[in-house]
């Protein structure tokens, strides 16, 4: 009995110690002013400091965060975090006083893992882990197979009925238009007000100064812009600030 | 051997399910719309909404995640987070040119949080999940007890070494001047330029409106302020907007 139970606590001891010897632990990393962390310690901080944006212009996801970014986008968490973003949304505009339903009430989507998911692109395609190749992902856009964000879809849904116009505001290019179009309303989106893409002149700026631009000429042509859902600090970021916007987590890529 | 395999097998899987039966597991909620997540999937959404601006104006911690609240405020991870925050600071200073050493160059910090840690407050006051106690605060604060936050203290002394002054703007009021010098060169800040507090006119302001006149005021004295390391989008946004602004993660509570 005493051998079993040796025997026992060895075996129990070994299992335990595997359910923990994940790739989280086995792969410490000494800090470098002392701190023991581990990779996943590390990849979280680097995740959270994007979305603070404290870390900007980056063109790769870090090698060795690759693997826990990809579990993240397909986490059960990636979703949590992206359906309390639009549940936000929805409580701003149920507490919100002063929609008029004259047409003039606008509310901007981003497409790209706003709407759309590239999820299933960067999948196949190591996890922001290489540098971006744009020619492949408008291939991959072209074919109109990006799936909806189904609670985006909500949200937009939701807004059609509260009488408030949607304007599509994105960084994709005018040759993608047809695509785009054929991609929104087979995944069940109709009924938008404007569709706005990047045209030749567009091309030049960098996308916070497109995206502020079209604010502008948005608000000079009358609409009152109650909020903005994007993916991208740029999209949500300069002037003219609209009342408030929200801003989906997303550490895949960065777009300045 | 037999019976002893099968006593092993259902101690190990007793063992096994313990070892994952944490708080996290057993707090299972049934998500809004069909997703079914854990308590820590709830919290940890709130909190990466509270980090995105998404969740603003927010009065006290969920009830049902002030464990996790205080958890990660008393974890590496917090730690991890903070430092990455604070690495970044550095690496945008080292990449930066055009610092001229010539007396203008600013650097704008926020104290609570930032340069000292109010998480002893927090952790004997229910760790966010009670309305702030304002008084209360005031008082522990008196006592200039607060801990540095060690990698701020680093970058308070790495920009002090580059001729970069520095200017603490925090919400703090003028009553507590005294205690708050005190704390501040007790735990080695010193050597600052300025200690901005709000006076009885700044009392009216909130806090964004309050910081962003500071830093008007400042820009018209001639600073060139090259960044602001703070606590909460409210140091950080509105005009003048900063070259580069840093957000420490911090969901204990909201200053608007």
């Amino acid at each position: 009995m005493a051998i079993n139970l040796g025997f026992l606590l060895v075996i129990s001891s070994l299992l335990l110690s595997l359910s923990s010897a994940d790739w989280n632990i086995l792969n410490q990393k000494k800090g470098k002013y002392g701190l023991q962390i581990t990779l996943k310690n590390y990849c979280e901080s680097w995740r959270m400091n994007v979305e603070l944006h404290n870390i900007r212009d980056f063109e790769v996801v870090p090698e060795e965060c690759v693997d826990y970014i990809g579990k993240y986008m397909t986490s059960t968490q990636y979703k949590v975090d992206s359906e309390r973003t639009i549940d936000e949304c929805t409580v701003y505009l149920s507490t919100s006083c002063g929609l008029k339903k004259d047409g003039a009430d606008a509310w901007i989507f981003d497409i790209d893992d706003t709407l759309l998911s590239t999820v299933p692109y960067y999948k196949k395609n190591g996890y922001g882990g290489r540098k971006l190749n744009s020619t492949s992902l408008e291939e991959w856009m072209k074919q109109g197979k990006a799936p909806a964000l189904e609670h985006s879809l909500k949200l937009f849904n939701q807004l059609k009925g509260l009488g408030v116009q949607i304007i599509l505001v994105s960084s994709r290019k005018e040759c993608l238009r047809s695509a785009t179009i054929d991609n929104l309303v087979d995944v069940g989106y109709h009924g938008w007000k404007s569709l706005i893409l990047r045209d030749e002149n567009d091309e030049n700026k960098d996308i916070q100064k497109y995206k502020a631009d079209v604010r502008k000429q948005l608000a000079n042509n009358g609409y009152r812009i109650w909020g903005i859902l994007g993916y991208q600090w740029s999209s949500i970021e300069g002037l003219p600030t609209p009342k408030r916007s929200f801003k989906l987590p997303n550490p895949l890529y960065y777009v300045a």
